[in-house]
């Protein structure tokens, strides 16, 4: 809940690199309507916005009388709040800095403000869910990568030029996995993202050849986050394996994060959640094991509050509450 | 340099295990008196703070006319600034909760503002060095431990419970070297700190049995930090590969720091800064090395400019110009 006016409206928009959801949300955190369309069929930027606006024009124009449309908050990959720009985003067609808040408020008549997808997380929990009231906490995205969202003292955590939070990049096995992005040796999505999870199930296969498990039923290069899942389920020993190993190398770097900042809480979320207590129970033992005794059995490990479905349009259109405050770049 | 009226003046005061430092400072920095007592020879912390009184009164009774003493500021291990207490501190003779900032200032008469001795060298650079200005920045003191104090976006990092900034304890070898006091495996600390680069000094000596070094001329126990300087300095090789070491764990964990909070600075201080280059080189070839790119080539790492003798006053006596702000509880 927010403190605008009552029938104050925000517009959130998801770009991800395949879709785009959009839909419009009151400040309880209701989505009074939402769709999707396919980001990467728009040549540029400015067809793109051409685009949305067409899909949200009806939408816009069917909000309940009396109420009013405050703006339209983005998360988008590599999103920069302060120059209101999509910035060298390796997932998009559009290469470069592309000027979105400026396309779009043009577009609209409407501010904007964009942030990256999981600060927009980070914020959404914050504004919805069950981080409201919390001043300290870390919101991790366990999606294709890691992506984090850092709260102190009640402020997203930017840092000196913007790109605070990149904690998925952290080293937590120095000498290990090589990165297929980055090139980096042992970063913590190397091995907590749904992309390190698969090449775990691979690698414990290979390692293992002689020990049956459900997930050799499966071609190789088939093999996700979500058969890991459903193989562990079944009882299969392996899979299980693969998110102790999972759990014990994110609960390391969770440890670690918790000495930085002493958040009151770490909220998980994202596709590799799905997984439930595969990867929650044995992150939260491997974290409590890793730190001091004075951090020991005080920070809440929990799952995101938000539905992984309305999360994305959640966590866009919370930054439309926060327009006012300096540290969000308006246009 | 501070906002307050030009004639005040602070009282620093660094409890130490062994000795408590204290002196009175002005705005810019200039401490006008100082001096130092053993710390251990008092039994209760009672008798602690009347013999620093009977030090500090002529102290006080001297400053210059028209000056006036605003406050106490004391930097201790443990120190904690929302209780102004001392807290179960290691080193320390008093055992338990002290409640030091009340038994201070119902003996002097003057507010009095405490913190842990990491966070108050945070805020001395802040207030008289070469951080003056800076939002984000980390100050690490290499000593015999590893301690941290976190700046982001002009603050101090206290977190949900005011113990954020432990960042010696943070894991940067998993399964590795056992710390002597906390038992976990692989923390900064068991390699950063004087301790540390003492313990690598032994095992790279017993691993190179065939090799000769300036370092044999040592009783092993007696090895410190220091003397792995004189010996590197003088070309001894494996000497030198005491420090290529260290410096690679610590940019490590350094880089970790940097994608957490993306600061403008680090600074380095304490004992082990005294190798110079030695221990600066191949931190910051480790450091940029386990960068994003996005990261690289951004982040000062420097020195502290404070002097390494008037560091701890200073960082006290800076407490006390922050004494109206909420975050440092005063009695």
């Amino acid at each position: 809940m927010t403190n605008d006016f009552p029938g104050s409206l925000a517009i959130g928009i998801d770009v991800g690199g395949t879709n785009t959801k959009y839909g419009i949300v009151n400040q309880k955190g209701d989505i009074l309507s939402q769709s999707e369309m396919k980001t990467e069929t728009f040549a540029t930027p400015e067809l793109f916005v051409d685009g949305l606006y067409e899909m949200l024009k009806p939408m816009m124009d069917s909000v309940p009388p009396g109420s009013h449309i405050k703006g339209i908050g983005i998360g988008a990959p590599n999103g920069n709040p302060f120059r209101g720009t999509i910035e060298y985003a390796p997932n998009l067609r559009w290469k470069g800095v592309i000027r979105l808040c400026e396309i779009v408020t043009k577009k609209f008549n409407l501010p904007s403000v964009i942030n990256n997808d999981a600060k927009a997380a980070a914020i959404g929990e914050m504004t919805y869910g069950a981080a409201r009231g919390m001043k300290d906490f870390i919101m991790i995205t366990l999606g294709t990568g890691v992506g984090s969202g850092i709260v102190i003292n009640g402020n997203v955590v930017y840092g000196h030029d913007g790109f605070a939070g990149e904690l998925g990049h952290s080293t937590i096995r120095p000498g290990g996995r090589t990165h297929w992005g980055t090139g980096m040796h042992g970063s913590l999505e190397c091995y907590a993202s749904a992309t390190g999870i698969a090449i775990t199930a691979n690698e414990m296969l290979d390692e293992n050849p002689g020990v049956d498990s459900l997930m050799r039923q499966y071609k190789r290069e088939e093999i996700n986050s979500r058969i890991v899942t459903e193989c562990a389920r079944k009882g299969d020993k392996l899979a299980n394996e693969v998110y102790k190993f999972t759990g014990e190398i994110l609960g390391q770097a969770l440890a670690n994060f918790v000495m930085f900042s002493s958040p009151e809480a770490i909220f998980l979320f994202g596709g590799v959640t799905k997984a439930g207590n595969l990867i929650m129970d044995p992150t939260k033992e491997s974290m409590e094991k890793n730190l001091l005794p004075i951090f020991q059995n005080k920070v809440k490990l929990i799952f995101s509050e938000l539905k992984e479905a309305d999360a994305a349009i959640l966590g866009a259109s919370a930054l439309v509450w926060k327009l006012d405050e300096k540290s969000n770049s308006v246009v």
